[in-house]
């Protein structure tokens, strides 16, 4: 877990506590039942699962902050920066996206696969870039690694993210340019990007209504228990009683997100009309004209919002092993990191890499919150 | 499909125009794809389906109109009606609920099943009224026909209905008062429960919150694509591309429902912060301010919300045989009746059913809405 994974976990965990009834699950009767629930409060992680206790959290919080700071201090002093070239150089692009096979020509907005590669092959080409594509990221034999030498720039998506350790860093003598098609950098190795004089950009922004969607999707999903109901249509059984045992109605429930930056904002706005309790905890409290728009409360007590139920997206590594714990946890909606990889995301975040290479190809600075190390230096948002 | 049926599909159905994208489907590669979609739009029906076709819907409709006036009419010259008991008589209360066997026992608020029987036995039978309670409904030999001749009320709910068949109504001879535990009335014979003069009554309202938020989950879950990629996770598989290929944003759609009534207005007020292009159809317009408030525009052209993707809840019969085809529809988010059914709405359903036992055993008459047929007659808003 690195620091903007937690900060991404941050934004987007969510609390849930029944306030008209007092649950008393005892008993597991089946794989998706959790466990006892002592009190009159159940809780949900509808993202990002399974995450932190919060203390640990906390505690994760304040080492990657001492991180970040080291990497920051650490830089200033760095051996090795590399400027972007405003030149007019060919420069080798390489991108790592997942194979989408029969499913690649089923949508011309599918964007975000290797074989439609962000739809930005005729551009790159016409002005005479090189583009490799692949989604052969892992082990030392892989496509990837064949031109890690000579690459000037790396795209990749947090879908099927190639991990750019230190040790591919340190072989790639002519990298410049790290870009997220997405969001996130967990992917990279922030440190030793910046060492290396790096600059490693997102496409800000470009997901959080996708995931503020998703998110409210999977706390429908979990309070309503609905995922046992279209299991038991599926397989031929029908069993009422073992859903209804255990459905809610979310409508006057106490919903809380830990952390409201803009996932957390666009899931409390879609929440609003849902009758629920609203909370939200957060390093600062917003100012009250914010939080009456918003419609939530601030709630300083992390503890409160223990979590209990899962359901995430977001996995390491990717594509996940068949014996990876998570996909047998019990009572959980997880899926395989798909919540910001909409086509509606993708056309955003397709456009937003290009935008990014036109600014690169001409020498000019991105827009500033898509950076997350500029040319060595930790963006202002991560110091 | 009774009259009831038709307008609950048309309270409960939804319509989804993508105005973004071009959607080309063209081959189905896993059973969770549909079709063919030759145009730039995509529809789904997120409850009762699979529901008939709009113009069948229209011809449903109309028939539905006039049978109701037949029964008006016949029935005011019904040969018996049966008046509600003013009187002090003990009474003989059937029930007829799911069993919940193990999962009756893990939530105290858990009322809609046999074992908990709403929660009302002490309270009938401390009045002296007998309560006999099975789950045991079909055929001639089930328990539920030992009490048809002598009982005087049968309960049931939506999600594991005792039919009322003409021929029961006909061996039911103290039968005077038919409760629904929730919402509807498609498991009775209403033409011949108002020919013997029954009252026919249901807890209007009890569960308009909880099918709304289930609708909402449905569209989420449909078009986001959460399904397959869930049962990736749980299957051992990864494959971003076969869910992201066909995964939307529900921002900066078109959602319109087809009818607008309770259930509808509540959806269409909880997809509001979602920035749709908000539509609905019904058989008449809402005034501009309604509207307004709502945020949703008329729609008059009801062939221009031709469903495409099934999620639905309601089946006949209940339970569904193995077999039942909508099992394994393809591209289908669907459950087994359970919408309604959450703790919240059985607490709601379990309260109205004893507020009107209790006016019942008064002698004084049920709130207005609740009635389907009273002593004979429809109810004023199905005539």
């Amino acid at each position: 877990y690195r620091d903007s994974a937690y900060h991404t976990w941050l934004a987007c965990t969510h609390y849930l506590r029944g306030v008209r009834d007092v649950y008393n699950y005892l008993t597991v009767t089946d794989n998706r039942l959790l466990s006892v629930l002592p009190s009159s409060q159940f809780t949900t992680i509808p993202h990002r699962a399974p995450a932190p206790a919060p203390a640990m959290a906390l505690a994760m919080k304040r080492a990657a902050a001492t991180a970040v700071r080291a990497i920051s201090s650490a830089n200033s002093a760095s051996i090795l920066t590399r400027q972007l070239h405003a030149s007019a150089e060919k420069k080798k692009i390489v991108g790592v996206f997942y194979k989408a096979h029969e499913y690649a020509e089923m949508n011309p907005n599918f964007l975000g696969c290797a074989e439609n590669a962000l739809g930005i092959r005729n551009w790159l080409e016409s002005q005479g870039h090189e583009y490799i594509v692949t989604d052969d990221k892992e082990g030392p034999d892989c496509e990837l690694e064949k031109h890690i030498s000579d690459m000037h720039v790396l795209i990749t998506t947090p879908f099927h993210p190639a991990y750019v350790t230190a040790e591919r860093i340190k072989k790639a003598k002519n990298l410049q340019l790290l870009l997220t098609a997405g969001i996130g950098s967990d992917h990279v190795d922030l440190q030793a990007a910046a060492a290396a004089g790096l600059t490693v950009a997102e496409v800000t922004g470009s997901n959080v209504v996708s995931v503020a969607e998703d998110e409210l999707m999977r706390i429908l999903i979990l309070v309503r228990n609905f995922l046992p109901g279209h299991h038991q249509v599926i397989s031929g059984d029908w069993n009422v009683a073992g859903i209804a045992y255990r459905a809610y109605d979310l409508e006057g429930k106490t919903v809380g997100t830990v952390g409201c930056g803009r996932i957390g904002r666009l899931l409390l706005q879609r929440l609003k009309p849902f009758g629920c309790n609203l909370l939200y905890h957060d390093r600062i409290k917003m100012d009250q004209e914010l939080e009456n728009q918003i419609g939530a409360k601030f709630e300083e007590d992390l503890d409160k919002m223990l979590p209990k139920w899962y359901s995430g997206d977001v996995w390491y590594p990717q594509p996940a092993p068949k014996d990876h714990p998570w996909r047998y946890m019990p009572n959980q909606a997880m899926t395989p990191h798909i919540s910001g990889t909409t086509i509606d995301a993708q056309l955003r975040y397709a456009a937003g890499v290009k935008d990014m290479l036109e600014n690169y190809f001409k020498g000019e600075d991105f827009p500033a919150q898509h950076y997350i190390v500029k040319e060595g230096e930790l963006a202002s948002q991560y110091r």
